[in-house]
């Protein structure tokens, strides 16, 4: 049978892409400097063969053949998962693809000093370079899938999102956002905060960590924490490596990354064994990826019920079971802070989306030809006045050149993160539905039906159902933005 | 150019190699337990690849032009390793490789429990089957290359060596051996040993082992120290990964390990950068790069001037500086004991080659079909009374039992333990002739100019020479095995 061929061909790649996430999570998290340039080369030569492999010749036929087999549903999904994977390698010329990863590369090496420098001038001519043969790909892609450009690139990360669907959901965040962010940050004014004092042993902290890996069901016997200057979730769903970076003046930072990376952990590691090594088997998209990093350290993890659990654990590990600054209170305050500010990645829960939304409109106009590099900063820093009231002229370092997202031609993948936010809250409205007393639970640690929830609605079912089925399978309906709303305005409007 | 075609194919095998001893390392040094599986499917995946790609059809016509090109001499010398790697992966038909794929493994994990509970009756009938296909593949070994059965596979592990020459450097070893242990065994009985009392933290061990290797100038922009059941030296030369284990009551144990592992890992971190990725690159042979570990481990490290470089740096790391067993005199008598015992892998200098000369005599016999795997424990027993003046009668455990080597069908293995003692030996005995005061700046810790030396003569050289060259080249004489017996007597019967 020709889905059986495809099927061995499949889980043969994914051998290969085993090998490629060990090796690249090594290289991030253990390898010394000096083994970069060797690694590279072996990591660029399992890339061209993965990328071989899925573009065999023989695979269109197969599949051609396999959509007449009697199948079961699993199956059809599966082959429905196998065909865009392989529609995904095969639509763009290698010329293209090798342009783009010399072109990438060029400009997210040089973005790594000219960011420090504020150098728009320099990365600018890259940039220009990079946003070409984006739209050259996103043409392409859009011709195939019959999708604006726009859209065709938001598929890659999130099939069957459109931006008919982001404006609908971004527009109407945007009408009330600005606002909620000052009454927000007026009504915390009044709060009293303790910050707590370093230093705080890159020991302890780790200790900490894996105490609350634990305590939110990281299996490690399929998994590790490790340290890498920029933390991810890496590895394969048998070994799932997880990271962070300490900082010993601040532990919040550390152990709030790695509740998010355990987040997306958690998901990895119950994916159905089942289906193993087929794309049907892989997680739905990175925007649901994110719900579950984000359903762990936001809905979670910065509530006031966890950190009823949290507080004893931090006193206890760090040991400072007498200091204020380690009250339930006080790790709740500092967990729900909001503050405008420039930077993304360090943004709180209630900003956050100004900065997605801002960036999804600026690539949007790229890629569709409506604007041009040199209209960015202008734009940058006009958004940044209406949505967080700051100015970012002249800043394009903590502007336009923060991320490393477009430097390498990653266009449509910034809606993921305020997209996980929305299912995120979506998901944790519908638990809080089926299981009685939640909140308490939380506070008791007592997680077991609330992991079993995302268990049986979101982890196990990997890619086997479109996004939207899974939101209503799993919710009750498809992805609705009020309750995002709601669960900030309770945080951060009511008093959770 | 058939050569450059050459060339480039077998630097797009060595990126797969890479690829395998990373997540090897990783499989035996990182990983948690549950990833084993998935683990052994993607590198059994990638050694098919890479068997595939070592004999890809078109190398044989490849080879046959290429060595009627004018090539260099170097690229001569690359010519020829990379013909002896395809034949040796052409010359077995896949069906017996797969067979003993199979057999060896059955039988190695199965000898993990039948070793533990003294189980010959079960181990012997899995050992059968792997000594009748290593028979099978030593036939097909033996007819390619015009070679005794055993010579033919001694050769997979030590290319040039014969049976005839381990048999007069055995054989002489054999004369002395016996009476010169229970000589310096006397000897030793007058002396005061004060034995270290533990525990000795981990961590302590860790920073002593860390800053032992800094001495011996190990590279750590291209390789770390990690934690492994089984020590050993992988990775990759931009990447040497070597592992210890640590007893809290025994130091020493993973002090000698890890200068042990790091005479591997300069071997492998001084290969000639021009060749990475060739055959011609890599290290000339097991005995040779056991020479280096053992160059490191025995002649250098437990020398008495080293003993004076040690001491302070062991008081020193581990807290211990009032304490009279960390002596320089007990530490050069603690790494110099002699005791007959049974195990190889904890025997000492002086007894270890009996153990590798009883094995060679053993594994040659059966696969030269002289004896049946019946024989080996009576024939075992046999030779450690002579040898040693032990009995294993009924004890397998600690006799024949104890070693993985021929479980995995790794016959020809063994002897190359005593080749690189005596190449060690003798490489010491030559760099004592060129570098003046050489004990004296080692007991300084002034170890440049021994360094220099190996760089320039063994490790630099990688696979360029065959073995007798290179020692000839060295040492100014092939392999001369009285080096090791003066070396012995010096520090055994006379007082180094």
């Amino acid at each position: 049978m020709s889905y059986q061929a495809l099927q061995q061909h499949f889980v043969k790649i994914s051998h290969f892409q085993h090998l490629s996430a060990i090796t690249q999570w090594d290289q991030a998290a253990m390898m010394p400097a000096g083994g970069n340039d060797a690694r590279g080369a072996a990591l660029a030569e399992l890339s061209v063969l993965i990328h071989q492999l899925t573009t065999a010749p023989q695979l269109g036929d197969w599949i051609d053949v396999a959509e007449n087999e009697p199948l079961s549903p699993t199956e059809k999904a599966s082959l429905v998962a196998i065909k865009r994977r392989w529609q995904q390698a095969t639509l763009l010329p290698e010329k293209l693809v090798m342009a783009q990863s010399l072109a990438n590369s060029e400009c997210e090496h040089a973005w790594r000093e000219q960011r420090t420098n504020n150098d728009w001038a320099g990365f600018k001519t890259n940039l220009a370079k990079v946003v070409d043969l984006a739209r050259e790909e996103a043409a392409i892609r859009a011709d195939a899938a019959d999708l604006s450009r726009y859209d065709a690139m938001l598929d890659i990360y999130e099939p069957g999102m459109s931006s008919a669907t982001l404006d609908a959901l971004f527009g109407e965040v945007k009408t009330w956002l600005p606002d909620f962010i000052v009454r927000a940050e007026a009504r915390q004014e009044s709060r009293n905060i303790t910050h707590p004092q370093g230093p705080f042993p890159i020991a302890q902290q780790k200790a900490l960590g894996l105490a609350v890996m634990k305590q939110l069901g990281f299996d490690f016997n399929h998994g590790r924490l490790d340290v890498s200057a920029h933390p991810f979730c890496g590895g394969v769903p048998t070994d799932v490596c997880i990271t962070t970076r300490y900082d010993e003046n601040d532990f919040m930072k550390a152990l709030f990354g790695v509740i998010h990376e355990t987040g997306h952990a958690r998901y990895e590691q119950n994916l159905p064994k089942a289906w193993a090594g087929l794309p049907v088997g892989e997680a739905r998209s990175m925007g649901v990826h994110e719900s579950q990093s984000l359903f762990f350290e936001m809905q979670l993890a910065r509530s006031a019920e966890f950190a009823q659990l949290l507080a004893p654990m931090v006193k206890d590990f760090l040991g400072r079971t007498q200091d204020a600054a380690f009250s339930e209170q006080n790790i709740y305050a500092l967990n729900t802070r909001v503050k405008r500010d420039f930077i993304r990645v360090d943004a709180d829960e209630l900003t956050y989306p100004a900065h997605v939304i801002l960036r999804y409109e600026i690539e949007r106009a790229l890629i569709e030809g409506e604007i041009r590099v040199d209209d960015i900063p202008a734009l940058w820093n006009e958004k940044m006045q209406a949505y967080l009231g700051l100015s970012t002229e002249g800043n394009y370092r903590h502007g336009c050149m923060q991320d490393i997202h477009w430097a390498g031609g990653a266009f449509g993948y910034f809606p993921s993160y305020t997209l996980g936010a929305m299912y995120a809250a979506q998901e944790f409205a519908a638990v809080e539905r089926v299981v009685p007393q939640l909140r308490g639970k939380i506070a008791a640690g007592d997680l077991g039906e609330l992991f079993d929830w995302l268990n049986t609605t979101i982890w196990s079912k990997a890619s086997l159902l479109a996004t939207d089925e899974l939101m209503v399978t799993a919710t009750g309906e498809p992805l609705n933005a009020s309750y995002f709303k709601a669960h900030l305005e309770r945080r951060y409007l009511m008093g959770e």
